[in-house]
């Protein structure tokens, strides 16, 4: 019992982690400081998260993943949109 | 055999995920547009996850977190000496 709500606990933190990073973007209008690299490795991770779940039939992996890629997705958005023309450097 | 790797790949990209959010901070000495609420909720998500998989026994959730979570204490540690006195407002 004491194991389930650790286990909801982490996939609810991980899996919603990037939604301070959009507010942030969103409300500074600035994402030069933000690893372009890191949303990435993210999205394409929470993708292939997903997948994976799909093939084991684990529909807390799916629906969390699926969650974690939608915030990613706005978030490389937001990501592109504000760091555009600030610095050429990408890391 | 195809979906070993999908999750291998998965695991690999999520768990170094902020890998490249550390080496910008420290190039650039900046972390100003990078949230502390997103770093905090990874590394605490982390420890969770790592907790979970000690209790299910599965130690590939153990390794990856505990990687994770190392790179994140890193990345709170460079985020706190960075923003330090740049910006009052924490998002």
């Amino acid at each position: 019992m004491v194991w389930t709500i650790v286990g909801i606990a982490a996939a609810s933190l991980t899996m919603s982690g990037f939604f301070p990073q959009v507010i942030k973007m969103w409300k500074t209008r600035s994402a030069k400081d933000v690893s372009g690299l890191t949303l990435i490795q993210f999205m394409v991770g929470a993708a292939f998260w997903m997948f994976y779940g799909i093939h084991i039939h684990d529909f807390i992996i799916i629906g969390a993943n699926a969650i974690a890629f939608a915030i990613l997705l706005i978030a490389v958005g937001l990501y592109l949109k504000f760091n555009r023309g600030m610095q050429r450097k990408r890391v």
